[in-house]
């Protein structure tokens, strides 16, 4: 939640906490919007509309419809990466610590699919340095599947001759992919999903080794 | 290429070839345009500047912007879908066929980009019935992927308590997200892509016979 000086001063104090509400309120609404009617279709007054606000009201809170859709897409970026980050810095092994990523990452996908979609959608919309403020200049999200793929090299548990950041785009192009296709109440649930995929990524990379360990 | 009965007597005879190039000029460029400027934003008046046509003149070819959008989706879709059938039609094991399938659909992914983004991007402007109609009420695509995946069950390659479809779903991502980092002259050329991609997604369904053969 991205929010320029002046505003976090004037956000202070008792009324603190309705504010920070209808903040969560607004964010919700136009990633619902963004989704509808993509962002080039959505306006500021739809959003208003929406929460039965004036226009007006929304400048206290966002400069521009930019601003509203770098915090969307900020939004669940940053919860989505806290996920996997999370599930990245625990103790153990490289190899478990990937599965359980993988799983998380599936898990909220399917838990966020109208975010996720404005977010894979939407993102090119932002100019470049924005869009890099999310990202980060190193791509944090790829980062942790990547240093998991390097960790289990060093561990000899992932084939030595497969390129990291290729299987990092592998698995978070299979487990991006999700948003597409999974709809809830469907055949599969977040949770089957997520176990199938990560068996199937981790048996991709895995060594001879590891696969003997892992079906004995 | 689908065209009203109509406009196919008139553009049978003597003027023939030349038509059929000024469609491919069409879709190329309608594909360009859509592309930079999504379906939302783009008009066919765009489309018409852009080949030195009057935009009335567009209306031999299409009736609506719509129908071009068809137009554009179905071409990448069928070529893309010859690209995957031809290498499943083909005398051999499935999991030979599959790898084949994967590399040949990382490639042809890799050298359309443009196409394969509009196509991604935009498929859900269309009204569900004509995406259905592209699609195929059983998703062809996905189905070359799936059925391979049930031969190699059949044949014992690939492991039984996997779901075929969540394999072929999760293939689908991990090659189609090539469209989204995937920049020609990068780190990796189409052929390594393909050939690593086809690796680990055999490796992440295949039976543990299978990997000690592939290994041996």
């Amino acid at each position: 939640m991205r929010q320029p000086a002046g505003r976090s001063a004037r956000r202070s104090g008792g009324e603190r906490k309705p504010r920070e509400e209808r903040w969560a309120e607004l964010i919700e609404v136009a990633t619902q919007v963004f989704y509808e009617k993509g962002y080039d279709g959505a306006s500021l007054q739809d959003i208003a509309d929406r929460l039965g606000m004036l226009k007006g009201s929304l400048y206290y809170y966002i400069q521009s419809k930019e601003d509203l859709l770098f915090d969307v897409i900020s939004a669940v970026h940053k919860q989505g990466l806290e996920v996997v980050r999370g599930r990245a810095d625990v103790p153990g092994g490289p190899l478990d610590k990937l599965e359980s990523v993988i799983v998380g990452h599936v898990e909220h996908t399917c838990r966020n699919l109208v975010p996720t979609a404005v977010f894979l959608h939407e993102l090119s919309a932002l100019p470049v340095e924005r869009r890099e403020e999310i990202l980060g200049s190193e791509h944090a999200y790829q980062g942790v599947f990547r240093d998991l793929v390097e960790q289990g090299q060093a561990a000899g548990q992932v084939r030595a001759d497969l390129d990291p950041r290729l299987a990092a785009l592998s698995i978070l192009g299979s487990t991006n992919w999700v948003y597409r296709w999974f709809r809830p109440g469907g055949t599969f649930t977040p949770e089957q999903i997520g176990a199938e995929m990560a068996e199937m990524a981790i048996r991709g990379i895995a060594t001879e080794d590891v696969l003997k360990a892992r079906t004995a």
